[in-house]
């Protein structure tokens, strides 16, 4: 009888609120076949721990902990930004790899992220052809910026989605209110430097029983001054207020982000602001009204307390799917979502070919923006919308979310040489 | 037998996430008495409504709408920033509000705000002496800033507080994640021009479970770079990273705020910015950290969706206790949160001469602030802990939170003279 093989499991890039839950499907799905599968090595930080040979020992955790992975937002393993260089341009990466897979008895490895993941998936993918040594790398869809291609969307994406519609219906609900002796204008700063799909779930905020006077600011879109003022001057004079959704990429016709003024402080040193309060400033100067202004930032990817039910399930099971196709005896593969039909919302599970993946980013459809740039269609609506459905709530313990933090323990080095990043 | 006296009810100032919860209060208490109390108008846009006559009739809207206000955030009735002046600098103004309550027969005055309304209220509260107009006016504490005195808490305060620290908690596991090759520090900034009271809910998120590297800067300690840059340079090189709490209010050794750094735009405009990009700025040119921030602005009094039970729960009964008041023969008063106990969390309504209420701003303790300045006391969590209590969720519809927008049917105006504010 041979001895089951390890697998390798790491999360990569950008945090969500839900790529904890894809860790707990791959866990969880190891453990109800540990006839085929042997121990889940997490990797601290990402591939790193692969590299530095720091493993976390996931066999140690309860199974109350690993549960608890499904409503505990960012990662429980530590991520990282790191790309692998090609096998010609640095041949010791992947030697290194090779020497802790072989010494901790590594066959399959599961990789959790975004585009450059897969990208570092598919190139892991190939070890066992080009350097001959047995791996199975699985790539596990995850990234708020909803960019990967082939599958409907990405585990985190619903969750951050639901976050900027809530936040967004409650903040213009504020400026109403306050619209006749004060604020008129409230700006949203969002994430999505490449592609408005954040952005885009602005737009859900407003819906036939409750339209609110949105505008959205795609990076798609190059900003144009003067049709904005006089967009947000329209819904002004229409409902007395205007709330603007801004995605941090937003460029203007000298192809430069609006967020890069070359702001520099009294003392002369540059400063780094946010595009919300170049936005503010031009609504200042060109209509002299009282505005507010907000950025997300990471509160939008971490905010597992309103994380969306179907992001939730969709994480889990994508995790899931890792583990069974790795059994299944699948190389350089993704699973991903496949929607079947939008009202009532129902998906499945698929599979696509990393090498279809990789480096590859998915752009938002022109037909998902509004003619006059500044909303969404309802093509757009009718694909956000599903995403957002459902309110997995975390458990509370004294008004605060009870998120797990793992013991993490290590596995003991088997490697006399370290490696240095 | 006399016709019943009506009531006036209006929101003032800043709106937060459950001061319908207290109009609610006060819409169906009022509802319950109808032998005792007439109709309840709604002011449209706070006191402006009954300077300009324009009323709203509440008894238009259904049980269920009125019960709604109470998951519902912002000012249902529209606010407004607008102090009244005293008698002898504009006699008209009280001439005039006496006119539109004759009109309508209105005995009742129901004010909704903070510091600057309880002042407004006190003035009205004097029209029955000092202009012989028969009218009890009573004001309803709210305000995010939980600056009123007498009261053990404001209403408004626990959501924003609930939020803060949820945020917090959220934000620091995911800077936890990336810190290892990314961000190291985070920040975000928060509400509070005068108390440190919003800045100081940051410090909730961080338990004993599960203990996390915050730094708070509260607008009652002077900033000093040096000190905060090794505050944090301890905290990353124990945790690995570190979570700022920055309250908006924060001023240098010059009395001036941080975030009036006279910046520049590449134009020369000047350029309104937050405190939270400023601290940013000075982490990087200190540290070298890469760093992430964010301002909730808005996001943070608006956001009914992460809404404190607690909160909800006394909102509502100060509202409910304005119109028993009322019905009691009071004026000039504004009912209380009483503190019975901390642990376990028990309150008692009372009752506070609005004489001592008005134009007096309550600050934070000292003691509330830890020696260093940088963090909260055991003694600020025993009075901050009970606020942020339960989770008192909206319900749902499609992904989003089904908050009523009312009907607002105005009062058919009785006065031939309009007024301009």
């Amino acid at each position: 009888m041979t001895k089951l093989s390890n697998a390798f499991y790491a999360q990569s890039g950008g945090v969500t609120a839900v790529i904890n839950a894809s860790a707990a499907g791959v866990i969880e799905t190891a453990r109800k076949n540990q006839n085929k599968i042997g121990k889940i090595y997490a990797g601290k930080n990402g591939i790193i721990g692969a590299l530095t040979e720091d493993l976390i020992d996931t066999s140690k955790e309860s199974a109350t902990a690993i549960a608890a992975l499904k409503h505990t937002p960012a990662g429980a393993f530590g991520s990282c930004r790191y790309k692998l260089k090609t096998l010609n341009e640095n041949r010791a990466e992947y030697e290194r790899l090779i020497a802790v897979f072989k010494a901790h008895n590594i066959g399959y490895f599961f990789y959790n992220g975004g585009g450059d993941s897969a990208d570092t998936c598919l190139k892991v993918s190939k070890i066992s052809k080009e350097l001959g040594f047995p791996i199975q790398a699985i790539h596990i869809p995850k990234t708020v910026d909803n960019d990967l291609p082939i599958t409907d969307c990405c585990p985190g994406f619903g969750s951050v989605a639901k976050y900027v519609a809530v936040s967004m219906k409650e903040a213009s609900f504020d400026v109403a209110s306050m619209a006749k002796t004060s604020t008129k204008v409230f700006i949203l700063e969002v994430m999505g430097r490449h592609a408005g799909w954040i952005a885009a779930a602005g737009g859900l905020a407003s819906t036939k029983d409750s339209p609110l006077p949105l505008v959205i600011l795609f990076p798609e879109i190059t900003f144009n001054r003067k049709k904005f003022i006089k967009k947000v001057q329209e819904k002004v004079k229409k409902f007395g207020y205007c709330s603007i959704v801004v995605s941090e990429g937003v460029k203007g016709s000298n192809g430069q982000f609006l967020s890069d003024q070359g702001l520099k402080d009294a003392f002369g040193h540059a400063q780094l602001g946010g595009v919300a309060p170049v936005i503010a400033n031009l609504i200042k100067e060109d209509l002299g009204f009282k505005y507010h202004w907000s950025v997300a930032d990471y509160l939008q990817r971490a905010a597992r307390h309103i994380a969306s039910q179907v992001d939730v399930d969709q994480a889990y099971a994508l995790g899931a799917s890792a583990v069974k196709l790795a059994i299944e005896g699948q190389n350089a593969v993704m699973p991903t979502i496949e929607r079947i039909s939008d009202h009532p919302y129902k998906w499945k599970l698929g599979t696509a070919r990393l090498s279809r993946v990789a480096n590859i980013e998915k752009k938002m459809p022109k037909k998902f923006i509004s003619i006059d740039g500044f909303g969404i269609t309802p093509s757009c609506e009718r694909y956000l919308k599903p995403l957002i459905k459902g309110e997995a709530y975390p458990p509370y313990k004294d008004g605060l979310p009870k998120y797990v933090t793992l013991k993490n323990k290590s596995v003991k080095k088997k490697l006399s040489n370290n490696f240095k990043i």
